[in-house]
């Protein structure tokens, strides 16, 4: 099929390529101009602009870093481009208002509007290792269901409503995030008593909680390995307060992301807004007197 | 070698009928009479007094339900009967001020204490499955292994300090009651966007979280199965206790557990006090509005 | 002085009306018509537009409902029509961040711009007795205080920096809310031993808390008199949503502020977001169990 | 009346003080011998023991500093030694278990008890300008309220129940700390804006917060006057561990005193144990990045 493409950072370059090396035609646009040069000596068009990527296309997929990208794609050009009956995917974490506010432009101009972000790293996006989260008509979800086996290799069908697949992104995103604040308090807790942070990694990751989430994070808090972030604490800010402003959105209280978000932030103002997330685990122990600044 | 063993509830009678088909000689105790029928029957001598069951052995194993329990046992004839050199194995879950105390008062009356709490529910137990976190002088430590080899699959030494076994049973603990309130939080969320529990359920284990921890109590937590306790929400409040009375003799805060502390309060006063303390879900979505009493 | 006034809710008229009283010129536009009526009626000169407000105005005062109200105004005429060296003062709460898009707008245009929010009710206003909080480049300030001496009893100069206002006033409103909270947790308290609600209020208000934020809510929670709002559950969500950003904007850390969050939320989710904001109590005596929904 | 005196720190000893001067029959104990010697060169006679204290008196008040101490003297000869039908009124702060317990002890005695704790410091005690929140049973209360008279200027009488009376004092005590903690964050964030400390401390006890609770210790903390202690850190935790205690026994979450607990227990992590409570400030600054260890 004729796809356009929105978005290249390393996520988005990951998805392309697949898509591209599927036999697809596929058309790119990055804002920042270079990011398309690999893509398109693989075969890929260059777009000049947002309009030229979307008009034409069958399917045009997002993959930007905000809320704010996304609002000022779909509004300098993708909206007025689209054409009546052509399917907007997102791919990118954004919040539930912003999902549904895009939703409901397309739906005005008689565009099709699939939310789908994905859950995994850009590694996993080039293995088309992801999992995707979709929402939105159940048709439209349908008809993006080929290009999402190219990509991914769980799809979950999250229901009609394209904000539900915000909601599930941004939750498995705050249960990720409280577990590595759990762990945190836990290490400061058993550093204090004298036990070896490494023998307190093992009775975690060799019992219930044997999985990658567990193995990761801990991992990075025993080694201290805070300098090469996956995910750094300043985007881990972002996500939880998206997942705060879903859940006011929704009347539902989160008081424990409320804990991870308050530590944070105090990561962040001492200093540690770009290192891994994981750093949390330092943070929480300059609060129990166990690191200086 | 000469066993004593006092406290048979459900896991103290699997641990002791493991001690007993190893070979080993074991004298039984417990308060309420009968349940130490059946090891009897097997082949263990019934001590009719704590004292009767620690005179002349060489280790006595405690598995008691809480701290009141273990203070009525070391001072209502453990202390005064356990020969010098002998040594008290405390396998139950007990505070790290109640941990020190015994230590002490066993360090003044000449004799050895290993605190070893265990890790695995009584089904566990009875196979040899458990995992055993075990504290005290490395030589009292090291004396205990052959016993400890017979009941757990793993031995974790947590260092000299008795203490320090209990901080890591109570963070192990916590850890997984952190992970039940996130679960918690995310299918209030997931639900008000109109998501179906099983399919977030899915995304959760299928992902970072495809450990036990999640896999069990998301599974209740959908099902809403809470009426078949595997661990009570009363149970579960007299652990966070526990841990954060850990917490504060240490200067450590753990803002996540107190969440968790609140929520466990407030099932209670919902009537959920003696459910499966995965009812958490529950009381959460009666917070938000999801649950009507 | 030539004033224009933009916004005349409640607050806007009682602001306003103290200005036209004192014998200034005053030119006054309200999105919605017909709020004008009484203050032309009493000499105002009515405006067609916002830049009909503004131009030619040595000073134009905004009194908006939120950041929204505010960017459509500025956005909408107020920034192309000002008077070079002219004075924006924006006396509504406003978040942090707007603030300072604000301030930069206005400095680009060559317009001065004051932040001040005021402290007090609508009926405080038309008294004079509000608080005013200003802040901006000094001598902007200082032109302002004639106009300011006719709407407040007290000024508070905050300083160069026109955000440090919106910090003040968002601090001061927090400091409230988590009164409210803390009185609302103790009534949960002592409900439960049996005190009666109105002993307990005259403990607090005749001792360390003997203050109108003390004497008003506790009122408002013993007599239950939720329906009559003065500031309403909603509203407060807002202001403590504009506290949070301003906070994480600076790396500030408010995990009181996140406990009143949640229960704001938990209040709206129960079905009293309309309702005063002291029904926070009646919130809190849900998740004790002491009301049903 | 004749009345025994147990407990002769600084509220004790102005409180025995008063009661002396009014011209009753004074016998007093203090575990540490020395405290009673001014009280006894104003007349009163000094007891050997705590049963010498207690036997033959009307009355037996109690002012002790916790509930160890309580125990201590309850099961160290005042239960003993108080005749059938006299009154033993603790003034002390206790929790709400070991009020309970206490008065189950004396029922079981044949004997009266009526808890009554104070609110105010030993100076209003020496000025009789106490208040005192008194409950038991109704004839034993006001049996008492002579004797209450010589020492506060307010009786609130909470009810039959004395648990009743431990709430309230607890209650207001957890009201006062959240307003530190609220004041605490609210510091941190002006600050950060670069508003002055002072200004700040004018706007809100210049409002809505002209009470004594925020004079006090709003400006300790704008003065950073920590090291002169009214009431300490570790005094404060031991309280808000009080107060959750007695809300855990009652069914009652209580997340902002959750809140300000971490918040001590992180002041004593960083050193400020021993410091006035009022240094919260110092560690929610410390939590923003805005002090140094």
């Amino acid at each position: 099929v004729n796809v356009g493409f929105i978005g290249l950072g390393r996520m988005g370059r990951a998805i392309a390529g697949r898509i591209l090396a599927d036999g697809h035609s596929l058309t790119v646009y990055n804002r920042t101009p270079g990011a398309e040069r690999e893509l398109v000596a693989a075969g890929a068009k260059p777009a000049r602009s947002i309009g030229d990527a979307a008009r034409g296309r069958e399917f045009v997929i997002t993959m930007l870093a905000d809320d704010v990208a996304l609002a000022e794609v779909v509004g300098g050009g993708l909206l007025d481009s689209l054409d009546e009956g052509a399917t907007h995917i997102a791919m990118g974490t954004h919040g539930a208002a912003m999902i549904a506010h895009t939703a409901e432009d397309h739906a005005a101009a008689g565009q099709r509007f699939v939310a789908a972000p994905v859950l995994g790293r850009p590694q996993a996006a080039a293995e088309g290792q992801l999992a995707i989260v979709a929402a939105g008509e159940p048709s439209a979800v349908a008809a993006c269901e080929p290009l999402f086996a190219v990509i991914g290799r769980r799809i979950f069908a999250a229901g009609p409503n394209p904000e539900a697949s915000a909601a599930v992104k941004l939750a498995n995103g705050f249960v990720l995030a409280c577990a590595i604040e759990a762990m945190s308090e836990a290490f400061s807790l058993i550093r204090r008593y004298g036990v070896e942070p490494e023998l307190f990694r093992e009775v975690l990751t060799g019992g219930l909680f044997s999985a990658p989430g567990y193995e990761i994070y801990s991992r990075l808090i025993v080694d201290q390995a805070y300098d090469d972030p996956g995910f750094t604490t300043a985007l881990a800010l972002k996500d939880m307060r998206l997942a705060l402003e879903a859940a006011e959105r929704a009347a539902v209280p989160l008081p424990s992301v409320g804990v991870v978000r308050d530590r944070l932030i105090g990561a962040i103002a001492h200093g540690d807004g770009e290192r891994d997330w994981a750093v949390l685990a330092r943070e929480q122990a300059r609060a129990a007197g166990l690191e200086k600044d």
